[in-house]
Parts: C-alpha cells; structure tokens; sequence
C-alpha cells in the first residue's frame, strides 16, 4: 500500500473522495465537474480522475455542458446512471404492505402498493405477500445485477444491527427475526438493512422533502400508532441499538387511558387517530376515511369536529414542547395524519409551545407538513440501502470491475 | 500549497493526523509511540515527525520507555506537558461559583470555589466577583502566555455561538450577554466558550468519568433545577442554538404545580429539591442540608423520608421512561441530588421503566450515579475550552511558533 508523505494511506484518502463526490450527486442531482470542486474541496484534475472511475463501472456518464456564458470553457456536468446500481425498498406499514425500486440518484423506477385491512396479521402473511409484490417489480427494466441491497421500513421497534424486530403493537408481532426472514423469501444474499417507519420517514424528508437544508428536525408521523424520527446535527439518531425515537410512548397523562404498549397516558392514546375519531364522535377504529370525514366536518364549521382537533392539538403541542425542550430543533415535521390536520391544530399546538417549552427554543422552531406523503418510509428505506454504497464507493467499483472481468 | 497524488491537500491531512494525536493522548494519558500508531492508523515515521512539532512547540514531551521484555526496540513514551497549554474554567452555579486552570491533559491545576447564599443575585455582583477569584488564580504558578481560551458553565440556557444566557430561572436573569461581560471583566481578547452546566456535567463524565467508553447517555442532574446532558454517537447534544437538554421542562404533569418557567408540571417540579423536602415534611428552600436530614431519616427507617424518596423516585422513572423511548441511551447517568439519592430511588426509578419505556429499549440501559461529583460542569467547561486546540492544533502550533521568533 502507498503512503504519502504524512503517513495517510492513499487508499484511505481515495475512498473518502470517491464517498464525498458520490453523496453530493446522489442528494442534489447532476453537477458541474466544477461545482464538485466547490462542494468537495478536490483539486480539478482529482475530480477528473475519479469521475471517470465511476463513469468506467457504469454508475456515470459525463456530458459536456451548455455554454453558460461565463468565460473559460464549460465545465462537463456529470449525472449518475439510475440504472446502475438501484436498490429494492420494502414498506410494512398498518394498513399496507409496498415494493419500489429505486435508482442511484434517487429516482423512483418501479412501485407497487397493496392495501391490507389494518389489524394483526402472521408474519408469514406478510412476508410471503411481499415475496410475490418483490416479484412483480424484480421482473421489468432493470437488470438484476444492479441490484446493490434491500432496504425495509417497518411499523415496530427495531435492531439495526440484524433487523431484528423486537415489537410491533400495531401488526401484533413480537420478537421476529424480519432481515433473515426476508433474506431467505426475497432469495438474497445481498445486505438487507431494517428500520422503523418514522426514523426512515425522517430519513427521506432530510435527503429529499421538507428538511433538506435542515440539521435539527423532530419528524412526527402517525395514524393509530405515533412514531418519531429525530434528526441531529444532521444524522438519524438511532440511539444505542436502533430503538429511538418512539415519541408515541412519551408518558404525558398518568392519568390517562390504556396504551398497546402495556403502559398508560402515553402521547399516542391521546393524539393517535383513535383519540381524534373518538372525540369527534367517529367510531375510533375507522381508519384514514373516518379521519377525512372529520376534517369535512371540521371545514363544515362542526363544532363536535373541531373541538376534537382542538384537543389532539393541544396534546399535540404539550409532547411536542417537551420535545423542543430537550431537542432544541429548528423544524417540526408533521407526517401522516399530522400533515393533513395540520391547519387545523396549529394554533393550538402553538398555545400549548409557547406556554410549555422554553421561549429561546421555541422561538427557533418552525412547524410544517411533511412533504413526501405516504411513500416517505419506502424512499428512506431506498436512502438507508443505498447507505453502504454511499459510505465506500470503491468496495462497489471493485467487484463491478471484477464482475466486468469474469463475463469478458 | 502541496497537492497529494489523489487530490487532497497535505495541510488539510496534517491537521487531522495532529488533532488525532492529540485527542488520544488529552483523553488516554501518555502513550507509547506504538500505542499512537495502534489508535490513529498513522505510519511510525508519519507519528515520529508529529510528534516532533508538539515537542518542540512545548505543548509535549518524549521519555525513553522502560524495556518492557517485549522484543524489538522500547517505545517512547509520549505525554503533553500540562502547563504547556491551559485553559481557565468557569463556574456559575445556583449555590457557589468557581474558578479552575487546567492542563492540557485534564490536570487540575488551580481551583477555588466560594459559595454563595442561593437566589438571585445581580449579573454585575457575579460577574465582578468572578474577576476578583480569576485573579487569584491567575497570580500563581503557570504562566498566563499559556492560556488558550476560558471556558463557563452557568445554570441557565446558552446560546452556543456568542454565550448568550437566554434564561437562568435560578439566578433570576434572562437575556444577559455573559460571553462578552466575563470577556471585559476577565480582560481578555482570547476565546471564551459558554454553556449550560449540566451539558458540561456530562461532557465531563463522557471525557473522564462514568460515561468513558459509552456512546449514547442521559445525564440528569439537579438540585432546585434539574438540568440534562445529552450525547448521542459519541457527541454532546446541543440541538440548533444551544438550547438541548431542558429535560427539566418535558411536561409529565398537567395537573401538577406551577413551575418558575412560567408553565406548570414539568418534570423539575416533581422531582427537584423542594418537591423532596415539602413531601418529607421540611422547609421547601432547606437546601442540600435539608436534602442531607431527610436521607438520615431515611437511614433510619423513617417512613415519611421513605415515602419522599419513592415518590420522587417513581417520578424520576416516569421521565426517565420517556427520555428511554425517544433517546435509547445505553446509560443514564444521576448527577448532583439524584447521585446523592440513586440508592433509595433506584427501585422505583426500575419500576416505572419497567412499565413505561418500551421493553426493548429499557433492558439496555443501566442507571449508574455519577462520578464527579460537584466539580463535574467545571471539569466540562475546561473541555469546552480546550476543544478549539484539540480540533485543530495545527493553529495553535504556528503562533507558538510566531511567539517563540518574536521574544527571540
């Protein structure tokens, strides 16, 4: 191995430069040879030269650009290939099971989601369900030997080291060995990487939706369940094993009803989608159609309706000072059924902030709707697959090389 | 400016092998060369040139190792010379205040502490009598052409970037501008860094006590207030400004008493030292003396101190859930009362996790008392002050440079 001058091996220092040059084009699209010089800090002709690393094992391709009509001669801009290396994104979610695949870059090249009644299901139901769904996307375009991970997004608590899924109230599973359970019904021996909903939710807001830009966000999301995916300093807080971030079970009411989890007065019996539907007079296990016709109710001027929404905001907002009081973020992302209540509970939830969160915080934060909607976990389970590419570029440049070597 | 063969600048290379050298040796203590070249990954030759410079800047030196009769040649042994760089230590605390210089290495070198009758008193009396213990400290051995930079706990929430005081409910200010008054009164033109205490408490016991090793922790501490440190991978949370870590204020109860932020049931009201002493039956404002009567009454069966404990302890546990769920630390750390109490609260504290923090997350977490006691956040805050060398000593080696050329 090379060293260079001051002791640093140059491997090292390569593979930090392929990871730096990959991640800029993967978050903000094609660039200019010269804005990644901008962005990364490497010299022009390091840039060249690693470029044509990725473009050699088919991740690239480089175009001259337009002239712009700034002088000196146009800087070819470089764009990555979204069918050279994609990744498979799979969601459990309570009331629906997807499949998408997703290209370098981001792009969203196939995607399949299939209703389920929400309740509890078998794990082998759903594995053997999403097994047939993998199938149907596995078979199109794309060649499978692109295919770099698999990415999954589940509505439980979960290990990230093995995907280990330690509870899940909402679809009645405890203990199930999810990543190892999809490895062998998915036929692969590829990485399978497994987290929360909400933490991937988080995760796709940040790269792609509304907290791009953002280093400090609170993303919560939630129908019958409430989840939470924090951002610090501009990483996922995962905690020690992958189990932070379960917001919905911050105890707020001793003296409140029963939660799923065993204890009582946690923040989802009073702001999850029952606690709304029973307020508003709904019956409570009505789902997302019983919720949108509260909102009617609500834009009816309903006062049954709309006081309900008033209390799951003011709920809203004594979890959430809380929150900001502890995680002093500048961005509250509301997903799920927050995003669509949002215009109507947040006067309250800002009642509730500024009488119960400290004004220095809660001055700094702003609160707004997340942006990506219903497939936000499945594309952060797409970013959370493309992770170990991203991290070392170079492990995947090898094998593509070897790859190119053996079917020569 | 000197260009590797893969792009990136020598200088920036140098510095990080520098900052890694020096971080290793400011938390491990002295290190054999092997022992440097085992924990960076640098080469010899590159560690044997590194070196040299904090020798001959002073700030380190090189002994000769014992044969340790191992083969090969002996390794010497490299220590940072504790005067060669020192910081001052600040400390703004409800019931003392305190002045310390310590050694780069962590050696207290000087430390004086006067208490203070608690409530508030005047930025100016404070301020001025933080002059007047600076000077005494400053008048003593080291040389002061070696301090490097202050560092200040206070009590209240601080804004990272100029040391801002937002609010300090148990001082009695809000808004000071604490940076640049201790800036004039210390007469200083050097870096001063501010923030809050507990957030410097758990520095302290990430860098040198319980929590060493451990990535993610909760630090509580209180005694009228109740403060939090929070490090997430390794890292102090700060959140956006400064503010993170008011666990203090998560709201646990809404039917609970008024609280000195203007909201009412937070967690400090259930669990601080007056909720403690007015359940046992003593003055509220009793203070740490009071706190000491009712744990010999505890001592010695007294069911009324007994009954003060649980409850404090049941509600302690009850936040503790929470923060358990959102955060999944690996170790909660109990500082100033809440070490002083861990034994008779523990019990209750694990029963309330038991119920409320998702199992998963709770079985991981230990609950240890804290080990540095009451000099933890000044401790904290001479890290604080060193952290501007310890990320780039590059800097501060070329004006030692600069200094050694102009006194020559």
């Amino acid at each position: 191995m090379r060293l260079d001058a001051v002791g640093q091996r140059s491997e090292t220092v390569r593979r930090a430069n392929l990871s730096a040059i990959v991640r800029e084009l993967h978050a903000r699209g094609p660039l200019s040879r010269s804005e990644l010089v901008a962005a990364t800090g490497l010299t022009r002709s390091a840039i060249r030269g690693l470029i044509g690393e990725f473009v050699n094992a088919g991740l690239a391709t480089e175009e001259r650009a337009e002239l712009r009509g700034t002088p000196g001669r146009p800087s070819p801009v470089v764009r990555l290939n979204p069918t050279g290396a994609v990744v498979m994104a799979v969601e459990i979610a309570v009331d629906s099971i997807a499949v998408a695949i997703v290209g370098l870059g981001g792009q969203v090249l196939e995607l399949v989601r299939v209703d389920r009644p929400p309740g509890h299901t078998s794990v082998d139901e759903v594995v053997a369900d999403l097994a047939e769904l993998a199938a149907t996307v596995r078979n199109r375009a794309w060649s499978s030997s692109n295919l770099i991970g698999i990415g999954v997004a589940v509505v439980g608590m979960v290990r990230r080291t093995d995907g280990f899924v330690s509870m899940a109230p909402n679809l009645g599973w405890t203990e199930v060995p999810l990543g190892s359970r999809l490895a062998r019904a998915l036929d692969t021996d590829g990485p399978i990487a497994v987290a929360n909903e909400a933490d991937l939710g988080a995760l796709a807001e940040l790269r792609r939706g509304a907290a791009r830009g953002h280093d400090n966000v609170v993303f919560i999301s939630g129908e019958v369940g409430v989840g939470g995916g924090i951002i610090v300093d501009g990483r996922p807080l995962t905690g020690v094993a992958g189990y932070g971030g379960e917001v919905g079970h911050l105890p707020v009411n001793l003296n409140g009803t029963p939660c799923r989890c065993g204890s009582s007065g946690c923040w989802e019996t009073e702001i999850g989608e029952q606690a709304l539907l029973r307020l508003a007079g709904h019956p409570p296990d009505g789902g997302r159609s019983e919720v949108e016709a509260v909102l009617r109710e609500a834009r009816a001027g309903s006062l049954p309706a709309l006081g309900a929404l008033d209390s799951v905001g003011r709920w809203l907002g004594v979890g959430l000072a809380g929150l900001v009081n502890v995680l002093n973020p500048q961005l509250i992302l509301l997903g799920g059924m927050f995003g669509r209540i949002h215009p109507y509970v947040t006067a309250a939830v800002r009642a509730e902030l500024d009488l119960r969160a400290l004004p220095a915080a809660s001055q700094l934060v702003r609160i707004v709707p997340a942006m990506l909607g219903v497939d936000a976990s499945l594309i952060g389970a797409a970013e959370l697959a493309f992770e170990p590419l991203l991290v070392d570029p170079a492990m995947w440049l090898r094998r593509r090389t070897v790859d190119a070597l053996a079917s020569a």
